[in-house]
């Protein structure tokens, strides 16, 4: 085990049995004209950790650990989209609609690619999901089960929606979680700051986070 | 449908498919000696949501509207506990140890009964739940779908741990959430405040919010 400087106390990481989670870093989410763009946000809290999260990537391509890519997205037929998802709010743009990326997340679509400098390699796993929470109607528990991972890193966007909600899920099913810290972001920094106060609170009730540099220290 | 005056715009509320969902309202997290003290917390806060739960729940009796209480428990071997959330942090007592009121967070248990004020009736639905999250392991989709329902009011706590997890969940799978601001609570005041901003942000991302009052007056 591989003891990481972290909130709230040291994260034994598990070298053999770890993943790390890159959440939705899709154009849809991060670019102008994209769906985050739609619902009125301001992108650039997003942009600024792309390169820290291909920092991250790098870090575990090295060491020739696991890499599982998230994209939130449906299918074309939108038939695994909740009318609820979709009638949500009032963007600019509704999910299907055409928006200058193509159509707001849906699969295949210029806007659902996941942003180049975080671009996935060929044999990394990359699963589509229809939810904010990466284990709502996909195969993520059998993929990770699989190959033995109980340890998971999380990066990715945004922090208090879709990395929060699948971090909570993962909590559930047992998987020991760390949150790198300057490698995840939300369109509302507060949101960011108060998602990761309670992840770690009670405990680390949830798990456990850390930014970039301690955990690059630890594992080399 | 009824229109509930909420934030962050009316919440429609469809009367024939609406339950109350009541999450872990149990003597382990509202009374002393109890897990949610043994992790170090003050319990005032959750413990003064009490009566405006039990009215809530009397509100929903009076319109003979379905109510779903859940409860936050293992079996008695702990083969539905996973050694990390066992392990995790450093409380007084862990889960399945013998602590004033039986074993911590165990069915059957006299802690992990709902306190008495929020007590469930005859004909009401009691969930047990082994995560934070009350649609993991459980047969809580089927229960809802079994009887048409699309829509839930939420009450209970905590409000940033059990209520906002299962919360995520319910939306994922496109339910129309509504969370009752003075029927939920945290041990931290800042968390339960942060976690009613989130949910609401983004044009209703997660769900509604509003207090019992004005769910009261709409609903008669």
């Amino acid at each position: 085990m591989i003891d990481v400087p972290a909130n709230p106390f040291p994260y034994a990481l598990d070298p053999e049995h770890t993943a790390l989670v890159v959440i939705d870093m899709q154009r849809d989410f991060v670019e102008p004209g994209g769906f985050g763009e739609t619902l009125g946000n301001d992108l650039s809290p997003v942009q600024e950790i792309v390169p820290t999260v291909a920092a991250l990537m790098a870090l575990f391509r090295r060491r020739q650990w696991p890499i599982l890519h998230t994209r939130e997205s449906h299918k074309p037929d939108l038939s695994d989209c909740p009318p609820a998802k979709r009638r949500r709010g009032n963007p600019a743009l509704r999910i299907g609609e055409e928006g200058p990326m193509g159509r707001i997340l849906v699969r295949g679509e210029p806007g659902n690619a996941i942003v180049e400098a975080c671009a996935p390699m060929a044999d990394e796993i990359v699963v589509d999901k229809p939810g904010k929470g990466m284990f709502y109607a996909t195969d993520v528990d059998g993929i990770l089960k699989a190959r033995a991972i109980t340890h998971l890193v999380f990066a990715g966007v945004t922090t208090e929606v879709c990395v929060q909600t699948s971090m909570r899920e993962a909590n559930d099913r047992g998987y020991e979680c760390l949150l790198i810290e300057d490698a995840t972001a939300s369109y509302f920094p507060q949101f960011k700051a108060a998602a990761l106060a309670m992840i770690r609170a009670q405990g680390a009730i949830v798990g456990w986070t850390t930014p970039l540099a301690s955990l690059s220290r630890a594992i080399g």
